[in-house]
């Protein structure tokens, strides 16, 4: 098989964990594998680059920042190859630029515009593992650009997508997808495999294992993901395309996310385009909102709109919200940081019917009061009170039985014997 | 003017010193001048670097060290960008390939081969201070080179060359070149100015302001060179192609060099051909001679030969001789540690007779013994014993009147007073 092997800035975050990362790329290459490596900084390292740009300059142009940062990847990228080499293999760093990975000119956020994966494919044909930098690109005019946070999963996924590898293996420091988050509740089961619209839904809404970005170019390009540890052997979760098998899966897992705040405007005088409004002055404001609900009252005069923000962006969308409802004429402003969102996603729902209500009468049943709805074709989004996040989460896991396993043992056979599961 | 400002380690050591030489750039550049910057990595960043790879590998590939060793520069080119950008003046980091340094393929040791200067060109003409990460370049194949250790002063020379520059300044942390270690003797004078062959061998011989390499470069395309400290505002010292003036000072300083030791071989039998054997012989064990000294014995049939290398190579030396020497049936090998080599430098000693029975004379007279002597051109060296070598200097710069100013008030004028000096 060909394999991108990508390891997370714990994997590399020391020497030890580096010597730990050369020996499972040469682990994996001696059972007949071609592999090609992409790693991050050393944790903590672009953390500390960002800090010392601070301290020189309150606005750092971003152009400066990508040529900061982008040093942490050729660091970790040549300590790893330097190890690779120390076990005997040839190996070799590449930086993005090296590795042919184009991008647009957007710096510290930069999208990738191509992959010219000969240098790459020559250095495999030569008999070298190429550690790439990951999280880095060259921009028009061979300027270096950086992708974003967790940009370095988006390089491996794009690379395995370039040179049409079988696989892609993203290292990290939890070992698959689970259920739902292990530390609220013990008896989360990891997952065998999961769709990649499924893995969107669990990312964005709080279960950071893989970068959002890096899900939708693997869909893309249907090229399949397996998330792994590399502190231990466990066999890992399988991002991959929908299947049959798990459309038959209600609920796949349940994601929560308690960096929100929620900010309503009361009794805004309902006219055409009244919303639109309102979220035109956020977005020219920079504020990124999530979540948005709006109720006509019962005469329908009056609309409420709720929505959800980041809640380090809370005090500046509440400030641009009053400013905007004033305008409108609303009664008022209203706003609560002390919420959680609570999402229950699957392909499954598609073709099942009763999921949502069965969430909602199971947070009922538990005293836990919903104060937004939200759904899509594959989740259902509540707002509760925050100090309800780790029951509701419990009691949902339990109602929709995810620590039940679904029978799926290997990867890619299509097992029939499985724990049917019954319609929501 | 159009000035490349070249700043060392120290200079660029934390933020703070970030800061000043963002100051000092922008300072020149209000002042008229059109300002290329050229930065070391901050001090001690290479070292860390080096200390990362040995604990992975014991013997790192070359390659690799290279892409290490060169992020020490961006982060500093990348870090004075921002802090010159917080002063308001646009401007650029970039890397030796983004400048257009093309290097041979020797990794960790590569030679220029070439400078396009156009971006850095284009961006003087854009409005912005580029700031070049010294030491690297791109070698064959896109490939990232260093230059060796001191590197990035040959990069400020070679860019300036490059460019066309009126002047290269070189800011370390002293202000200068003296006629001596002023640590040792302090009466010694900065000199205002000095040849690029007196620099190359006050450089050589242990007067560590400017990497030799550089001042080759500047000598080859006659780069005016100004060293300068980047923590105050004295004058510096102009580093410059010979002229009149400075033929008439016989000696312009003197260097000293306690890191080496002397092996003698004893009564090699005297035939054609015994020193090209033994320096053969060190030559292909890496070992870096420096002086030697022959001598035949009154009645011809033996020779004592003589060399001293670098302290460090002295037990690696001192076995390849013992094997060569036995060879050659010498009766046996001396080795010291315990010496060191004090040179005068002075281009005028080309016209002047007597400078080196002035130097042995003043050595004699103050009981210091003489091991060895070499001399060239421009200087002569005496290897002495090393708990001598301040006494030595102390007078030797009293008897060629050193600390006696020339005259030179301001560097480009010829001036016509000056003390004239007397012949030694």
């Amino acid at each position: 098989m060909l394999i991108v092997q990508k390891y997370g800035g714990t994997s590399v975050g020391n020497i030890d964990r580096i010597k730990n990362v050369a020996r499972r790329a040469v682990r994996s290459r001696k059972q007949g594998n071609r592999v090609v490596v992409v790693v991050s900084a050393m944790s903590g390292e672009t953390d500390k680059l960002i800090g010392l740009a601070k301290q020189v300059s309150d606005s750092p142009e971003e152009r400066e920042m990508d040529m900061l940062m982008s040093s942490g990847e050729r660091i970790s990228s040549a300590l790893t190859a330097l190890a690779i080499e120390a076990l005997g293999v040839k190996s070799m760093s590449l930086t993005g630029r090296q590795a042919g990975i184009s991008t647009d000119a957007a710096h510290t956020k930069a999208r990738i515009t191509g992959i010219a994966g000969d240098r790459i494919l020559e250095a495999l044909n030569q008999g070298y593992i190429p550690v790439i930098a990951g999280f880095q690109g060259m921009g028009p005019g061979s300027d270096v650009t950086t992708l974003g946070r967790g940009g370095s999963d988006t390089s491996a996924v794009a690379i395995a997508a370039a040179i049409r590898a079988d696989l892609c293996e993203i290292y990290t420091d939890v070992d698959g997808v689970y259920t739902t988050d292990p530390n609220m509740v013990p008896k989360a089961r990891k997952l065998d495999r999961i769709s990649y619209d499924e893995m969107l839904e669990m990312a964005s809404l709080g279960a950071k294992v893989l970068q959002t970005r890096s899900v939708e170019f693997a869909k893309n390009y249907n090229v399949p993901v397996l998330v792994l540890s590399s502190f231990n052997d466990n066999p890992g979760t399988l991002v991959t395309k929908e299947d049959e098998q798990m459309e038959k899966v209600v609920v796949a897992g349940i994601a929560y996310d308690k960096n929100q705040s929620k900010i309503t405007v009361v009794n805004v005088p309902d006219r055409p385009g009244i919303a639109a409004e309102m979220f035109r002055g956020l977005a020219k404001a920079n504020i990124n909102v999530d979540m948005i609900v709006q109720n006509i009252s019962s005469d329908g005069r009056f609309a409420d709109i709720s929505f959800t923000v980041p809640k380090t962006d809370s005090d500046k969308a509440t400030r641009t919200t009053e400013k905007i409802a004033g305008k409108l004429g609303a009664k008022g402003v209203d706003r609560r940081d002390d919420i959680a969102k609570v999402s229950i996603v699957g392909v499954g729902m598609r073709s099942h019917s009763g999921v949502a209500s069965k969430m909602f009468d199971t947070l009922a049943a538990h005293g836990i009061n919903i104060l937004m709805i939200s759904t899509s074709e594959i989740k259902v989004s509540c707002v509760i009170e925050n100090m309800y996040t780790e029951l509701a989460v419990r009691v949902l896991h339990d109602a929709f039985e995810l620590e039940k396993p679904m029978g799926q043992e290997a990867p890619p056979a299509k097992s029939k014997t499985r724990s049917g599961r019954k319609k929501a």
